[in-house]
């Protein structure tokens, strides 16, 4: 359509309402899901629909046929990241919404979907009501989501330089995943947004945890991403007979591991929102009848606040070198992960709970402790977050599950802050 | 030989001398034990001559000829064992030493041989001197020591009747096995040995352990063969997001784990002479972003008092049922081995204690924590053990030494228990 014309057609919609009484298709948006979740489908109802994969470029297509079909104009960047845009009554940066269609190897239908399919339908909702908004609005599929957050740190300029560091675990070089699905990796920096151009991002995600089931909370207004730190940490014991060595002769490398990780669980369990798991133990020689000379272990920290997650693994570290002299068996630790922290706007939080209010839906506040592309766009503009419930808190599995009701709580949750945020932004 | 000429040639034989100057041949002994691990001999100075394998064959039949040569008759029983026999002055039941020449895949060349090989040695330096004594002097290999006791528990009458039981890791069925060292499991209950022809058994071993080297001395009494218990133990908790799942909602496997780690450890380290062990541990889904869901442990205890054991396992028994309820990760147990102790006969370590004095050998009483023959033959006949270091307490491994002064030490220690025990019984 050329811009004249299109220029023409928004004129004679009618400009934003703020009707609480206006809502999504739920019916619609459902129907979507149920047709995408179809792509790389299970025979158990999950979804294996690997980024870049024969099923992840079909279902990009699907998406982008869909975009099209509710008046959006549709560009794919450098990064592989599908931008569907519809235009706004002003000359404004946008306002944006979108998550991310790859899954992990046996995932679940609603992860990453539910947040761009309910993007796609809330710019249904509002061209069928002739609405349009002050900003433009960008519904964005994100690249590699499970994988890297590649096409997220491509938009937000935290890309890693060096290209090996996204190769595929099946051994394919980003250059070929790019070109798989019109990206380009040789001229990635174009992905890079200018700030300037974005009035917000607010994504809808469901929580794939159990605390807004556990709290019977319809929504959850996500306070922040989460930062990780990951460490390997290696015990040094030594191997003998478990018969022939004298317990006070032994350097037992599992009975300090219990303790490291009787440790990591006590300074997840103190006062705070982060969390601490040692989640992989690797024992050797792993016999019955040898006492343990080698213990590989993880951590895995997070917390929304860098400086209390730092001063936990700090004084935790301080421990570990008193048990490792004690024990006479040494902790070596090698640091395999670390990111920052990402806020959600006050801002944006506050909208989204005085939308709650008005749609009579309980809400509480939570952080995010998964990741999620929210966390790379907050480094380029305000950021924000809505969560629906995850049934038993299960994710990343074919029995992932969230209500219809919920879908569509969720999406016109989402729907309304947008209206919102186009009026004060 | 013809036996009347035997019996002619024994009546030019010296009576039992008490001499404290006489020793064995220590450059002949360590010859001996040379050559027979060059039998299985692998590249790094160990030995795999596993049970029946063609190398335990054919050191089964170096062996035969060794003890034909010091003039001993030899037989082999139903269970494959090798009795050589030296005969005594008087009609009396037999004295017995022995041990066993298989090996474990990656063995040393002291463990078992060192025993059968001072035995031979022993009759060896009797017949040079021209002595015998008042009861016949049996050496004994016992077949598949360290696969399963089965050749010392055909003796002591304490053989599983199932003979699958004896099915060798690489499928072979125990008929085969024991037609090839020329056994028969047909026939297996005559290698039952009447306890009223033995005297006595006294086996001599590397100690296995690192105690007589701590406590620098020359000798080991065994006190007796530890009884054991083993048990696997499932943890049962719930796999979950390590971000996504508040600490207080998790039902950790590996937390629980960690504490019945700790609490084995506590077991093993009360006072006693007992030990206590968690050699291995198995974690599911074992990855470091995931709550653990479920852990596979293993407890290996052992004690000299079988009721001590029982109790100190009893009350750790019920501190796992209170773990298990106060965690929510519910403890399934299964007991896997249970073996009785086996005392050594007070009678024989005093004998072997007042040798050391007599040779000005350091000695100190200890338990033997690993498995021997010695332990079947106790059941059927008065039973005494005696060790001689292990340096670095390292056995069962390639690097196991012990040094030619202990061996001809511990050999001389053997020679002249035998000759008291000759006297006294």
């Amino acid at each position: 359509m050329p811009i004249i014309s299109r220029l023409l057609k928004h004129l004679l919609l009618t400009p934003m309402s703020s009707d609480p009484t206006l809502a999504i298709n739920g019916s619609r948006l459902l129907a979507q899901l149920d047709q995408l979740g179809e792509i790389g489908r299970l025979s158990n109802g999950g979804v294996c629909r690997i980024s870049y994969s024969p099923e992840d470029q079909q279902a990009r297509q699907q998406v982008i046929t869909w975009m099209q079909a509710v008046g959006m104009t549709v560009r794919v960047d450098a990064a592989g990241n599908i931008l569907g845009r519809y235009p706004g009554s002003h000359h404004l940066p946008a306002l944006a919404t979108g998550s991310h269609i790859d899954t992990v190897p046996r995932g679940g239908r609603y992860d990453g979907c539910y947040g761009v399919l309910a993007g796609i339908e809330i710019v249904h909702t509002l061209r069928e009501h002739h609405l349009t908004l002050r900003h433009p609005l960008e519904v964005i599929v994100f690249s590699d989501e499970e994988g890297s957050l590649m096409g997220s740190q491509a938009m937000a300029g935290s890309l890693n330089p060096d290209p090996e560091s996204y190769r595929r675990p099946d051994g394919t070089d980003i250059h070929t995943c790019l070109r798989r699905v019109g990206g380009n990796w040789e001229a990635i920096h174009t992905a890079r947004r200018d700030p300037q151009d974005l009035a917000a991002f607010v994504e809808l995600h469901i929580e794939q945890g159990p605390v807004l089931e556990q709290a019977q909370a319809n929504i959850g207004i996500v306070t922040g991403i989460v930062g990780q730190r990951r460490q390997r940490i290696l015990i040094e014991g030594r191997a003998n007979h478990a018969g022939t060595t004298p317990m006070h002769l032994r350097q037992d490398a599992l009975v300090t591991a219990a303790q490291v990780i009787l440790s990591v669980h006590e300074m997840g369990s103190r006062p705070g929102e982060h969390v601490a798991t040692v989640g992989y133990v690797q024992v050797s020689p792993n016999a019955p009848n040898v006492v343990p000379g080698r213990v590989e272990l993880s951590l895995d920290a997070r917390d929304l606040d860098s400086d209390h997650l730092d001063d936990l693994l700090g004084e935790w570290g301080h421990h570990l070198d008193v048990l490792a002299r004690t024990n006479h068996t040494p902790i070596h630790r090698e640091l395999t992960l670390h990111t920052q922290p990402a806020l959600a706007h006050p801002r944006i939080q506050e909208v989204i709970a005085s939308v709650c209010r008005d749609l009579t839906l309980s809400h509480i506040h939570l952080p995010s402790r998964a990741s999620h592309d929210a966390q790379e766009l907050a480094r380029i503009t305000p950021m924000g977050m809505i969560f629906v419930p995850s049934h038993a808190g299960v994710s990343h599995d074919e029995s992932e599950f969230t209500s219809a009701l919920d879908c569509i709580r969720g999406a016109n949750v989402l729907l309304h802050t947008l209206l919102r945020l186009d009026q004060i932004l």
